[in-house]
């Protein structure tokens, strides 16, 4: 029934899904258009609601309460980097999946915070008379320095977390406050056989059959969180053509760029970056057949390269493909016709433009110094990691909090520290690997005459250096890492560890390329971006959504599948489906738990869904919420033209792919025996 | 004295360098340019010896006689698969080097071929006529059967090559008669460490320090070849300044192409590629970490991936740079105008442009099948091609010549089976890792549900089919192969290996995507790029070159450094620079005899040098003549700015990089004590 239903819908749907593009704000959410478009009103109360019951997981993904313990649901690859951090050789969690029988077993992540946005306040016209007729440092300094201010008065605990947010590329700052929860323990998780089911060729493809869910509990003074708001969990999941709403956090668009940025993402960052992850992950693939131990310590990067290279290509097919860069140029060049008929914001708009073409002539001639001295691709290892967060923590501790960097301003410190002092296991062959890699990747970019490869190698080889600086540091050791952090910079500058000694070595340079890069690129580019959304908010009007930003934002659209070219794809599987694609072989090997149950299970029950909401890399573990705010599905993907999404959503193509919650519960039930969460997911009313 | 000298020369250069560019057939050399540039006269006569004392190796270098005894002189990196194909794990003469102390230690190269180009004919009417009124498949057929036809009469021995080349794009067809020679046999070799010293971070680079040499000799029926064109040796080597010529092979530049064309190898062609040897280079790196017998069998390929990889990056440097991007584009609006006035050849030329186009956005989406199915990037062994070249040899020799597929007409049969039973061993640990990899390349390109995809691999998973093949074909057995060719049809049918297996099985598809490419986008390109260039001729005439196709080419100039930014790169470098840079540490280690030599040397012996000279990839192993056509040094690089040289010549930046014959001698001479090939080098008169 489901494909008819599917077959029908879809017509009625093209136009309307026309209009759902848009990535949201919750407080500016086009209530009237979903009204017309879908008959259905959406509050305020009904916007609160969704919002404080979706959270945001710091380290890139998005998640909501699904209890009023403080049960939080979100993908499996949202907290694989977690189940590896807890993993022994002897006990996999990644490839066995875990189950806390009792609130007792649930375990602490060593990183994961989770951020739930309680109030947004604008703060546009202090950021903007704080930068007035500024340009370049200046400019730069005094919207630090503002939004430093601005973040420090706001967070008057460490339980916040008060972000100053770029819109509209400038053209709207908001506060955004955030409860902060660093305490958060691992509920349940399947094997990441069936979470990741299909593996990499299929990541970004639908039809699929993964059950990428897991839960988390956040805790309070060692206690669940009494959460009042979380979202209603329905046990059958959506129907085909039925309006959804998506609540998460996208972490990033392009679609407002100027043609010169999106040429110079063409052309050089995206192809770059493709070809830099395609060579580690070869690297990577390597390495893990040394031996099993290898293997599980890398898995989580290999589906971090992964996961990245698949969708850069996805993101560079868009914009090589000849008539979409195009309708770009057009639309720039039809702004650009009308600016010069604005004699307000027109001049600085059109100024701007060029401005900003020269920033990225400047950002390609230097961009292997910004990637290797700035920033740290040459010095891949979470050693350098930490001893550059120390070195810099204790001369950018010292200063007032305006001038420092800004990741050592006061209201990033406590996400600094959960980060500096996590327990995470480090594993030093590891280590060495990644950082002879990086440094042999170093010397490639610059060349082993530029003076800082000189500096950073000194006369010695890539692998000779990783080996001794990895095998020589002490900064496994968690107490030291608070010791020197204390301690400040008389106790990092008396260090004699060799990985501390390297971070010192290589920070003024460092420092120096981001000087240069802040003055001549950045803010360049950032006022020019500025002066461009000012000017089409005079004469365009605010009604548009703005790029993503990695903060919450509201999209809906309807269940739907689409037409690949002569194909029409549904929109629902099946569990049944993923019994059929398995071939016994990874990554098409279903887990034994799976072979088992078959018996037990509906296979009839919905598996996995396409929806048209407008999402990107960010919006993982968002949850899908119907009409009435009750959670029915769990994004965790898109199709592959959702790649493209990130310069242009396309309405005919771009998909959301999520878990139908019929199949959570399924498997929760019959599969895993984990009534303990089935039991507590707040029913349908 | 050199550094001031070169400077004075530059300033002088700057203009007659524009006029050098030019990579000239032999037959058409600019012989009047040259008079009236440099007051030189070159002859006819001179042209016929110095085309006769260069050759072209067949797998993709060049080389030049320098003795009468047939001793050839070329690159270290143009013999080094000969060097890991003769080595083994006790004896490794890539690590070690090779000198042959007398005649009879002279060991035959298991692959290597010479030829010497004896003769050029035009054959363009009779190609014109044979395919005049046709297109699409009709077109490529009655082509493809003529110069079957040309190539049958005029190779009358298995000691002829005779190949049909399509020159100026279609333009002009020549037919090029060479002698081949397949008895070569390696003479002399340095260490690895010299001959590339510096490694990958210094290749296309300069200043040098490289003794990138070596010597093989050619032998006819059992003897060392009595040759009567070779090159004279001077041990003094080139004057800054001096006009030069290089004659060689250069492999295929892209000067002529149209925008369409560029435009995919600027988007999709390189990028992709760099994509993919990039993750080849990764895993080929870590592969070498398994052990030094892994690194030994595998040096040859990752030196192949990573010279590849800095060329292609190379290339698409210049095709994203704007400036030049833009003037592509304008020279071929500023053709098209003038087309639009030539009622002649105006009207085919002008929709030669638009069906190119639709050709290459045809090639873009259909790239994966290309490369995947009718190529063999999905099978990166050594025993696939064997076996391919089986099953298809066995069918197509059936066939009439003029029907074949081209690689199996009886003018090529003589060097498929010189490589088809070639002893060059093979190793399974290897060929697994190399198929292993392409095979998930292939499910990766084409996706797990591609029907190919699942033909190909069945149920088995890429690792599993790999080892099943290559542990169960015998055709490492020479023997077996030359029984199953000699045996066609009928033996290879009835052959249980499971290597001809998988090529019988596979081989219909592939086939079938290559008929398509032939009638729907190699047709259309051709036939368009003919109409093109005959459009260009009769507008501009044929006073100039045609882009490269791995054929003999003379080019000319002079040696010259030139101005990087504001810094000024001399056109010498001399052998104490080599003990300067040399830091002990791998690819910065120089071999012991070096070390221990270093006392007898003359250490201000100029070692490598720059040329103005218009080369690119196949020049490699070059001569460096002079006036008088004695050789003064030996192509085996470019700097950085050669790489942009495949689509444009640029004479302030493109330099050529060759070894100093003056370094040779001293090397020879007091390194090696290899007094009998020094002896040989017929000295300069």
């Amino acid at each position: 029934m489901k494909k008819l239903a599917t077959a029908l819908a879809l017509g009625a749907l093209t136009l309307a899904a026309r209009a759902d593009e848009g990535m949201w704000t919750f407080n500016a959410f086009p209530k009237q258009k979903v009204a017309a478009a879908y008959g259905v009103t959406v509050t305020d109360a009904w916007l609160d609601h969704v919002r404080l019951s979706s959270v945001r997981l710091a380290q890139g993904c998005s998640a909501s309460f699904v209890s009023g313990q403080g049960l939080v649901m979100t993908n499996h690859h949202c907290v694989e980097a977690c189940l590896e951090q807890l993993s022994t050789a002897e006990r996999n969690y990644i490839a066995q999946g875990f189950y806390a029988k009792t609130l007792a077993e649930e375990v602490r992540c060593p990183v994961l915070e989770v951020n739930q946005l309680v109030e947004i306040r604008d703060v546009t016209e202090r950021m903007k008379k704080a930068t007035a007729g500024l340009s370049g440092q200046a400019f730069n300094d005094a919207k630090k320095a503002e939004s430093g201010k601005i973040e420090e008065e706001c967070q008057t605990s460490p339980a916040l977390r008060c972000n100053v947010v770029s819109l509209y590329h400038g053209g709207i700052y908001d506060l955004y406050k955030y409860r902060r929860y660093q305490d958060v323990r691992i509920v349940f998780a399947p094997e990441f056989a069936i979470a990741f089911f299909g593996g990499d060729p299929d990541n970004f493809m639908f039809p699929r059959y993964d059950l990428d869910v897991s839960f988390v509990r956040v805790y309070e003074e060692g206690k669940p969180l009494q959460a009042k708001d979380f979202l209603r969990f329905s046990r059958s999941g959506p129907r085909a053509g039925e309006l959804v709403f998506v609540a998460g956090n996208p972490g990033g668009t392009s679609r407002r760029l100027t043609v010169a940025e999106l040429r110079y993402e063409r052309d050089i960052l995206l192809p770059e970056r493709i070809a830099r992850l395609s060579e580690l992950r070869g690297a990577l693939v390597e390495f893990q057949n040394r031996g099993p131990e290898e293997k599980r310590v890398s898995q989580g990067l290999l589906f971090g390269v992964e996961n990245s290279l698949k969708a850069f290509k996805g993101r560079r097919e868009a914009l090589v493909d000849r008539e979409f860069f195009a309708s770009k140029v057009e639309e720039e060049e039809a702004f650009r016709k009308k600016l010069r008929g604005d004699p307000k914001d027109g001049p600085a708009a059109l100024a701007a433009y060029g401005a900003i073409e020269q920033a990225e002539d400047l950002r390609k001639s230097v961009r292997f110094e910004l990637a290797d001295v700035m920033g740290s691709a040459g010095f891949m290892t979470d050693y350098f990691g930490i001893a550059r967060t120390l070195v810099r923590g204790a001369e950018e501790r010292q200063k007032p909090n305006g001038v420092r960097l800004e990741e050592f301003q006061e209201a990033q410190l406590p996400a600094v520290t959960h980060r500096l002092f996590s327990p995470a296991p480090i594993y030093p062959e590891f280590e060495i690997f990644k950082l002879t890699w990086s440094l042999t990747k170093l010397r490639e970019d610059l060349g082993p005459d530029h003076p800082f490869v000189k500096k950073a190698l000194g006369a010695e080889a890539p692998a000779e250096l990783a080996a001794r600086l990895v095998n020589g540091t002490k900064l496994k050791d968690v107490e030291l890492r608070k010791k020197l952090w204390e301690g400040g910079a008389q106790a990092v500058g008396a260090s004699d560890d060799p990985m501390i000694a390297f971070a010192r070595l290589v920070d003024p340079d460092s420092r120096a390329v981001r000087k240069m890069y802040e003055r001549d690129i950045d803010s360049v580019v950032t006022k020019g971006s500025e002066a461009i959304a000012q000017a089409r908010f005079a004469l365009e009007g605010t009604s548009n959504y703005p790029d993503a930003t990695f903060t919450p934002r509201i999209t809906y659209g309807t269940v739907a599948g689409w037409q690949e070219g002569k194909r029409e794809v549904p929109p629902f599987t099946e569990m049944q489906g993923a019994f059929e694609r398995a071939s016994g072989r990874d990554p098409f090997a279903l887990p034994k738990s799976w072979l088992e149950a078959k018996g037990r299970l509906d296979l009839k029950t919905p598996f996995d869904f396409s929806a048209t909401t407008d999402i990107i890399g960010g919006n993982s573990g968002s949850p899908v919420v119907d009409a009435e705010a009750r959670v029915v599905g769990l994004v965790f993907d898109g199709n592959i033209w959702s790649l493209g999404g990130d310069y242009g959503f396309d309405p005919k193509l771009n998909r959301t792919v999520a878990v139908d919650t019929a199949a959570i519960a399924e498997a929760l039930g019959k599969i895993y025996g984990a009534s303990r969460v089935l039991d507590e997911l707040a029913p349908v009313k």
